[in-house]
């Protein structure tokens, strides 16, 4: 906006300050990122917002990376333990891990500067389940949390606070932390308010009870966070978009890979397994999730509902198509373009969607309660079923388990899905024996390539085995799966789930050594 | 009895029949094993009772046992599918398999007859998570149940029938079964009666409700299954006890294991992240288990719970020491002299004991919501702590992975234990990378040997390698375990997780070929 349209703006609907901070003692707090960055201390604990690139602070961390810089250049170590909701953006995670600043992240990542310093074994990472990080912050094993770093998208005249593009772990960290900072972003369009749902019922054993959410649809909560003014420190404004990743349309994997799903819930509404307008769908993110989400435009389900972690653009095309009747996330992940279509429309969407804590969005008696139909990406599968998510050849990680471990064990029907090739084919994503394991095969119902659906419930390893060689195998690893399979059945220690142990590794170790997991 | 007192005990108190069998009209239904066997029919699937060794029919498995073994030397096939609770005895499992007659079973076994079968590759298993049998049934995809084969203690008048020593699947077997055949056994105690709770509450999604239990002392459901008497083909009497193995005195391992987790409950409790009644304890069975169980006869924790799913030898110690308030599990799995304290002292204890079905002792929901703390075996671990709970070298499956999914991953603390070395030493239970994973490295919090206790909770996974080594490993493979670990810090294709493909699994290979891991 132009200093003229900002000043005919502000006149009209009141300076930013007036608009987004209307809880008046607060805005004796704001002051300038880098302020703020000043009262972060080194070596402590920061609990930032932040998930798949929505809703993270954009301005004090970019700050605290010139400050983390400039100790360091000064021969003063200097460095935080932070945790987010899940993924963040460029100027949180990759600003601080480019600065060293980051000894300790949790529960997720997936900032590429990040992750090579994990993987060169610079940065302790631990990635966690992603429903039990605010429980875990609660039990007090990982410590205390000193800071709170949260982007909102406004105050309101009674303190409390109104949420941003996700929520995470938001609640959590202003709950525990001993300061809170707070960005106030205005590139959040002032209509998410009154989309949040923050549920306040949840508590520390033995003082549990039911959390009382039958459908995707209810609200169980208030529309923002409480937090008490006398714990916030520092106030910052800022203007500025979440992390957009443009979307990539489909390619034919990704279009087949939907096509077999479709397929799938076509058979299981007809075998009356499904009900026609399906069940709570979640999905991962990426684009063979969104080529899912796409095909359900043309589907003849009707009347569905999502119960998932993130909403995407594909979500946003089922809801405008009336497909979808309501979806539930902790959080947005949209290209650009679906971000301004939802900025310009929100009035048209809002009541569509809910946004919760990641502890709600994920929690395991709520994603079994639903009958949840998970549908996640991989790295790599093995002949019984076992999936890896996360480790690239058995030690360097991509990302994180994420929500999947929560999903996947208590879906109603876990899918997995994977194009059957990597690099080029230099990889096969179906392997004698996965080199990671995150799912073990009794979470692992549905495996889809493009080479076709194997339904595993019910089968035996051996029974699995068959199968997902001759339905996902790409036929250039087949043979050579299929031989692998043969000579374990005849000559393994044990033939419940036959393996031969000096063999089991060797594609993993051939690529590493040749570039290639051919023979 | 002999027959001089059954006729004065019949006299006073009515025949078996009158006192076991309260509906009337069920009567006619009486017949021998043998002719109910023969209302099996082959190629059909059984949904029979019996839960770690307890409640399973004694009568007609072994009369189908003998049926199938006719047929098959009379040159026609016969075999079943069997499913059950988990696992059962030698006259149903051992009976069934020695007669080739179960060509597929689930969720469970720890027969070593049927082990053999199954790791020949001679029977397909498939080995689930206990919680999910009774709503996989539900779901449809493992196919019709035919027949269900039950063990009660008794039919009351009104048609509802008294559950025995376990609970298991029983009361989805009844209902999902076109017909029931029904084992009366008279040995199980009348006083069983009143002890059990069945819930009815379950559905289908979207049907789910919240499952109204907050402590493990709640009562939710009926005392009795329900079932539809013209279902009912067939009821054989019985007298037979369960099976009950003696209890062996704990070794000097687990003590000492034993000693380690008393130690780390009390320092959770002074850090205030346990109250001091602990929370409610889930157990495995075996001698470690009762040894930690025994230990807290003498620990400092009063007015204790468990929320488990087998009540033990150590479990009633704790009941008779008044140490523990109350027990909740499916199913018993006690030693020949504590079967026959419990059943001679049975008023003093029913009403501090619940059985439930395993689909709610082992529920995800309330686990999570009451925050158990989970205590279980395992084959091996390995250095970042992901844990092998089934396959010994990969392929031979030992028993299952029962209900120790259900409650790891939900649990609010999750111990694993096991000594460290196994046959004499030519075995390391922690070892470089684990050749089957059962419970994921997010799922594995404390690891204890008799060397140690390692705390893992919030640690990166080098964190937990070196902790493992140090605190877990026995002495003897200490030295290769870190030289594997600083050989993977160097040359890992990633960091983050140091394997080294080539040698990762060289350890149990080595064993296959030489009798023992050591090089």
């Amino acid at each position: 906006m132009n200093a003229c349209r900002q000043f005919e703006h502000d006149r009209r609907f009141g300076t930013v300050k007036e608009r987004r901070i209307g809880y008046e003692a607060l805005r004796s707090k704001l002051m300038s990122a880098q302020d703020a960055a000043r009262l972060i201390a080194p070596g402590t604990t920061v609990g930032m917002s932040g998930f798949t690139g929505s809703g993270y602070p954009k301005a004090v961390p970019l700050a605290l990376a010139e400050r983390i810089e400039a100790e360091h250049a000064a021969g003063n170590p200097f460095s935080l333990r932070v945790w987010t909701g899940a993924s963040t953006g460029p100027e949180l995670d990759g600003a601080l891990a480019k600065a060293d600043g980051i000894e300790f992240r949790l529960p997720y990542n997936s900032d590429p500067i990040a992750r090579d310093k994990i993987n060169r074994g610079e940065m302790e990472y631990f990635d966690m389940h992603l429903s039990q990080v605010a429980p875990m912050a609660w039990q007090g094993f990982l410590g205390p949390l000193d800071t709170a770093l949260v982007e909102i998208s406004g105050i309101r005249p009674d303190g409390s606070l109104i949420p941003s593009s996700s929520v995470g772990n938001n609640k959590t960290w202003l709950d525990r932390a001993s300061q809170v900072i707070l960005e106030v972003n205005s590139w959040q369009n002032p209509a998410l308010e009154g989309m949040h749902d923050i549920y306040y019922g949840t508590a520390l054993p033995p003082h549990r009870v039911p959390i009382p959410l039958v459908r995707p649809d209810d609200r169980i909560g208030e529309t923002g966070f409480r937090c008490d003014p006398a714990k916030i420190i520092a106030i910052v404004e800022t203007d500025a978009p979440d992390r957009n990743l443009p979307f990539k349309a489909p390619d034919e994997d990704a279009l087949t890979i939907a096509g077999h799903l479709l397929d799938f819930f076509r058979h299981e509404v007809a075998q009356g397994r499904l009900p026609a307008s399906l069940l709570p769908i979640q999905s991962g993110v990426g684009n063979i999730a969104n080529a899912v989400l796409t095909g359900l435009v043309d589907s003849p389900f009707e009347d569905m509902t999502a119960y998932t972690e993130v909403i995407q653009d594909g979500m946003l095309d089922l809801l405008a198509a009336g497909k979808l009747r309501m979806a539930s996330a902790t959080a947005f992940s949209l290209s650009p373009e679906a971000a301004a279509g939802l900025n310009a429309d929100m009035e048209r969407f809002r009541g569509k969607m809910v946004l919760r804590p990641q502890e709600i969005s994920n929690h395991p008696e709520l994603i079994r309660r639903l009958g949840c139909i998970a549908m996640n990406g991989l790295i790599e599968a093995d002949i019984y079923g076992n999936v890896n998510s996360t480790h690239v050849m058995g030690s360097r990680i991509q990302n994180g388990i994420g929500g999947s471990g929560d999903f996947a064990r208590n879906a109603y029907v876990s899918i997995f899905m994977t194009p059957s090739l990597a690099k080029g084919g230099a990889i096969s994503a179906i392997v004698p024996q996965v080199s990671h394991v995150d799912h073990i095969n009794q979470d692992v119902q549905i495996l889809v390539t493009e080479q076709g659906l194997a339904d595993l419930r019910g089968l035996s390893p051996k029974q699995r085995a068959r199968l997902i060689i001759e339905k996902c195998a790409h036929p250039r690893y087949k043979p050579a799966l299929s031989d692998y399979f043969e000579r374990a059945l005849r000559s393994s220690y044990g033939k419940h789930s036959p393996s031969l142990l000096a063999e089991a590794l060797s594609w993993h170790q051939r690529f590493v050594e040749t570039g290639t997991m051919m023979a």
